[in-house]
């Protein structure tokens, strides 16, 4: 699997991805600076008079709830329609899944539209988990194999790829697992490197017609970097800044290198 | 007091808050960050369907005005509302007191729901007092002496905790006063440090019963990190990065070593 | 020219302007801390309600439609009528042009109501070219002659200085043409740079009355500050804090050994 990683990360750096991100507020910056790092082209826009056609020029589209309120809850409703009516893939990011009434309701809208691909953390995978699936139960003694069997019911029923990202990230398509043991704590400590992994994962999207593959590749560039950028920071102010740097210098050679990927199927 | 300061500084370090902001465009990033650096976790939320629900989870709510809209004043309102049903400490920073009549509009309607704690810079502080003490006047020869005596006369009219943050910060409750005069002209030159500030007093006010202490110790916090970032700064980019840095990093001993702090009560 | 170009620095350095952003969620945060670098002060507000009120108290106007809604396309219209009641200068940064006809309807409007002055990169420029002489027709072989000559047209048709921006940017008014050849390819894979030079031109349209020199003068800081930055950064992360530290250390002597101006009239 390592070389078709290593095959898709030179396909986006070779033909970058334009993503349409309606997201939130506190990441705007972050995400769009990951993206730029990269080579890929960031647009946000969420007029309700642009989504159709915005769509047609993207190659992919992020749809993340984490300061959603009713104008961009339509706003996110009309750049899915559109993504599925042009046939653009999308992913969503559940931030605070579970925290709300208003955010479960919008969110289970949101499932219906069969996500590309859901990443979100272990507590929000599982919120969704347990929306999606109240009669079958999710349970398990461990939070993260918990988490997991959330993510294959997730993945079953809305036919999505799903990510949790953590301190090990977990992909799954279906029956298929891979795991990903890149990253440190630190990340943790800087606001948005959820939303900026979603964000990521869009771009890959963009252009690597298999969204499992996609996300793997980008779920391992995130942890990539994260490691490099780690390496000289003194805390998580400097991490981020060493965390784009990091993504702008990254090479296959060293993607390869340091990627931890264990692959379960 | 600096025994005080440093039990509520380790109290929260210990068992951190969650912090809810309504907060305005330009400094969530930043906000996010330096809660995150110091171990509590941000919530920003402001749709009017979650405001209520928000407020059982969350241990205090920040309330800042600076890019207020009329959906967004609603929220406002609707967050203070639920946090006094449950009993939640808030905050208001006055960003722009004075510069419209919309903003002191706004800024009237909150006063009247008795924030826990106020925090604004000299202006804002002498802009609120003016709005609230017409009648009695606000009058003094010395700018830095006005702004501590609309400062009294606001804790007393509202019963809040009111922080004046400055070269030299001065924090007041009724007739207690103290000062701190750490930080450096350097934070002035970097957007939304005044922000963080409150954001970082929401989060010791969701651990620390006694507000009085919690503005303290956080501004004490800020004013120290502050200057940890200025010996390593070259200009205000590096500060910003530094000083999330230092947030993360500081420890009691260095607190206690760092702290200027003079009672005046 | 550049001893003009020095004047100008320094007229600004000493009195800094207040400048209002009407402006994009992406950006607020940068051109915030760009503004407070060079010692000016930024205001972003949008309600309705302040907007009269607002456009008394500033020196300058930006205008950025990179985010745009009804609402904000609204706060931007009553900005704008009240920067030209009360005699303000104003530059549009018309973000996305020819993206969607929203925004295109969007630019129309507020090209009618005459920005003093319109910076964008090349493709923005032609849009609006293209939208506003129609009839004449923008055509060249080489797509920077090609923006030129559309650029040429705005600011004849609109009485605007109107500023390109890229490798080498030219800023242009009526037949006078200026080209400055500082900044690198770095400062494109941070997102917000095009937007923190609209903030900074707005910055110098606040005290210079001659908009042409201010356009010049902010472009030339601009591409210096960029230029020192990347000295010394290692990738986009480094370089957009270091652009800050550059503003904020900025003097005379070293924009005028550095700036790489040509001038064509």
């Amino acid at each position: 699997m390592k070389a078709s990683i290593i095959q898709t990360f030179e396909k986006v750096k070779l033909h970058p991805s334009l993503v349409q991100s309606v997201t939130n507020y506190v990441v705007m910056n972050n995400t769009a600076n990951a993206l730029l790092a990269l080579g890929s082209s960031p647009i946000m826009a969420h007029a309700h008079e642009e989504m159709e056609e915005m769509s047609q020029i993207i190659d992919a589209l992020v749809i993340n709830i984490g300061t959603l309120d009713a104008y961009w809850v339509e706003s996110m409703e009309m750049a899915v329609a559109a993504a599925q009516k042009y046939g653009k893939p999308w992913i969503l990011d559940p931030v605070g899944a579970g925290a709300s009434s208003y955010r479960n309701e919008t969110l289970k809208k949101l499932l219906e539209k069969k996500p590309t691909v859901i990443r979100g953390n272990a507590s929000e995978i599982m919120a969704l988990a347990k929306m999606s699936v109240k009669s079958k139960g999710v349970d398990s003694t461990n939070s993260s194999d918990e988490a997991v069997e959330g993510a294959k019911l997730l993945s079953n029923t809305y036919g999505s790829v799903v990510c949790i990202s953590g301190a090990i990230d977990y992909i799954i398509d279906g029956d298929r697992l891979v795991s990903i043991a890149n990253g440190n704590p630190l990340m943790a400590k800087v606001t948005g490197m959820g939303c900026t992994a979603t964000a990521v994962i869009g771009a890959f999207l963009g252009r690597e017609n298999d969204p499992y593959l996609a996300t793997v590749t980008a779920m391992g560039i995130m942890g990539v970097a994260g490691d490099i950028a780690n390496e000289k920071a003194e805390g998580p102010g400097t991490l981020q800044l060493y965390f784009y740097d990091a993504l702008y210098e990254l090479t296959s050679d060293i993607l390869m290198s340091k990627i931890k990927l264990e692959i379960y199927d």
